[in-house]
């Protein structure tokens, strides 16, 4: 089998580098970022749309895919890639969080979790071994094993129980796995130093073919977050991807590079498009805001997305007040290609060896959003998420 | 001026007809079909994808856009061409039937229309002159007069006062009338032949344009409504091009060419695309029926469309089922392509002299959705939409 990833160039002052995943459907540069198409769809956007964007690889879910519309019937139709028409490479996450924030649980233990689907309260048995086999039928290039997710908590007794868990989850995803799609491990731990150092040695230990960092923003100040991340990265085998699970502001994007992250996802990009705020060099701009009814230019001056090229922000903001679908899709272009951009810039400056300095401009100019706002939409989100999908 | 219409083909055996229709932005060769674009978007689609599935001209509102944007902002940023990126040619009406279907009428007299607006309450005077001169800075190739129309009624008195001041209006806005644009006359009388002479007689006198057929399909059987079009679409002059008004279903369009008309709008191809039916050359198919879940091929085998070339319909099903937003999409994409090829085929039969067996051929195909659902359908929407806009 083809080596799965290899360092082409590092930054001499930080922990950023230029790397290759090569996968069956195309090799990836990274760091790179995964758009969510958790249902087989990056919302609102067709795949040429994101290939245009010049996405390169996708992120789409063995749970959301295995209760709606069910693993076989992708299979029978192809498999994922076909079935959804994108021909790039697909990252398939195996939903263990969805099954613990979405799903309502009924019970846990080592063999597996029984759970209701949150779309119709049927009754469900996950194992390690069935997500292994779900995302085998899927056929996606990349593929993540069964894991334990909690909510942020200083109990460490509980954190400790869920991350055991998800070591002996990975030890049998590991062993069942027998197709050349890469299988990647998660370092779990929460909060707590020793327990991440404990995770990266048990996964570590077992061989996968990339480490994924779980558990991280799921409550917990950013500082902490960014602590256990830097801590933890630095304890992982630099031949190998480092994959950030669910993290992709553009700050948290330009800080985990800077601590050697190369696969970063998150729905973040997508979902506040669709609430009208819009990346720019200087932080989200609220296309709603009145301001923006009468501005000719586009709303981000410096982009070539679609949207910027062919619109102004004064249209813009008259698909968001009229609730025109049209809105949601030119604000998700927009997004991701921000993000596609700043990528490609930090690539630039790793291979210039001016990163350092990038880092430093980018996060003087860049306002991110406030660290309360953020906790709260991200709790009335998951809130609402649960609802509308009751 | 040059000359705006031209017939370059008819039918030998119906009165079916090839035009062009000459305006500042292209040329237009009828019969054509205008998609709504009510609020500046064809709802769901880019103007580059409208492009892409051929269509020639679109329809935008002046009600709406004069309630919100607002005409003078759509001024500011360059006319309506600029603002909605779309450089094909645009029709705007001028919301009369929106005034009587959408707003809280407040009064109503020779002068003009007061009414409140369905999106915020605030009160309006629309005259003739207004709607001119909202329409001249707009800027659209074609535009209408204010118009009162009323629903489906067999008091004759209220449609002769109704058509009456129609005729009185027509006129103030002819008078009123400076630009380049080509102003069509809209005839009025609901159901009664002897006012639909009338009415004919008034309006062809004052000298438009183009002539469009109003008042139809609000609550009468489609019997009735095509006997009211076949004897006043008979009564309009040869030489200028014939629309008929917020109609454009498949088997609309097949009947109304087959009796000389040339120009159709209807917001039903996309409206029920975006409620997951689509038309095929059998009838409608609703693509959430269960029966799509594994359906391997395209929806609708024939069609050239991107959605049809691309995915399966047991994909599409998949994304209704989910709530997509690419489902409302791709389905618009592939109702509009339909219309569009079925339009081509139409001409090409004319061209062939061959059109009269192509209706029989597809009237005979094409299963119509039932005439009491269809009501049942208008109602329904018609309040939803209230609702909606509120």
């Amino acid at each position: 089998m083809k080596k799965h990833f290899r360092v082409i160039e590092s930054c001499p002052e930080t922990r950023a580098r230029i790397g290759e995943l090569i996968t069956p459907h195309g090799t990836i540069i990274t760091p790179a970022f995964m758009p969510a198409a958790s249902q087989g769809t990056v919302k609102t956007l067709t795949p040429q749309e994101v290939r245009d964007i010049d996405i390169s690889i996708i992120l789409s879910n063995a749970y959301h895919l295995y209760l709606r519309p069910g693993i076989e019937t992708i299979q029978k139709l192809g498999g994922l890639h076909q079935y959804m028409a994108w021909d790039r490479p697909i990252l398939t996450d195996s939903g263990g969080y969805q099954v613990f924030s979405l799903a309502a649980l009924r019970r846990i233990d080592d063999e597996g979790v029984l759970f209701r689907s949150h779309i119709d309260g049927s009754e469900h048995f996950l194992t390690p071994e069935l997500i292994i086999e779900s995302q085998e039928k899927l056929g996606a290039d990349i593929i993540m094993p069964l894991d334990e997710c909690v909510a942020y908590t200083d109990d460490k007794t509980v954190v400790r129980r869920a991350m055991e868990r998800t070591h002996l989850w990975a030890e049998r995803c590991l062993k069942h796995h027998k197709s050349n799609q890469s299988l990647y491990g998660i370092i779990q731990g929460g909060v707590f130093s020793e327990l991440r150092r404990q995770s990266v040695a048990a996964i570590t230990s077992f061989g996968f073919s990339g480490y994924a960092l779980g558990g991280l923003s799921v409550g917990e100040t950013k500082e902490l977050t960014w602590e256990i991340v830097s801590e933890t990265a630095a304890l992982l085998p630099k031949s190998q991807p480092r994959y950030l699970m669910g993290m992709g502001s553009p700050e948290d994007i330009v800080t985990g590079v800077a601590l050697g992250i190369d696969l970063f996802d998150s729905a973040l990009p997508t979902r506040v498009a669709r609430n009208g705020a819009l990346f720019t060099r200087t932080g989200r701009k609220n296309i709603r805001n009145a301001a923006y009814n009468t501005k000719d230019k586009a709303t981000d001056a410096e982009c070539d997305c679609y949207t910027c090229r062919t619109f102004s922000a004064a249209y813009l903001h008259h698909l968001f007040k009229c609730e025109e679908l049209l809105a949601y899709r030119l604000a998700t272009i927009h997004n991701l290609r921000f993000i596609v951009r700043l990528l490609q810039e930090i690539r630039d400056n790793i291979q210039e060896g001016t990163f350092s300095a990038f880092q430093k401009g980018f996060l003087a100019h860049y306002q991110p959003t406030d660290q309360e706002i953020r906790l709260n939409q991200k709790q009335k989100w998951l809130k609402r998420m649960l609802n509308d999908q009751k």
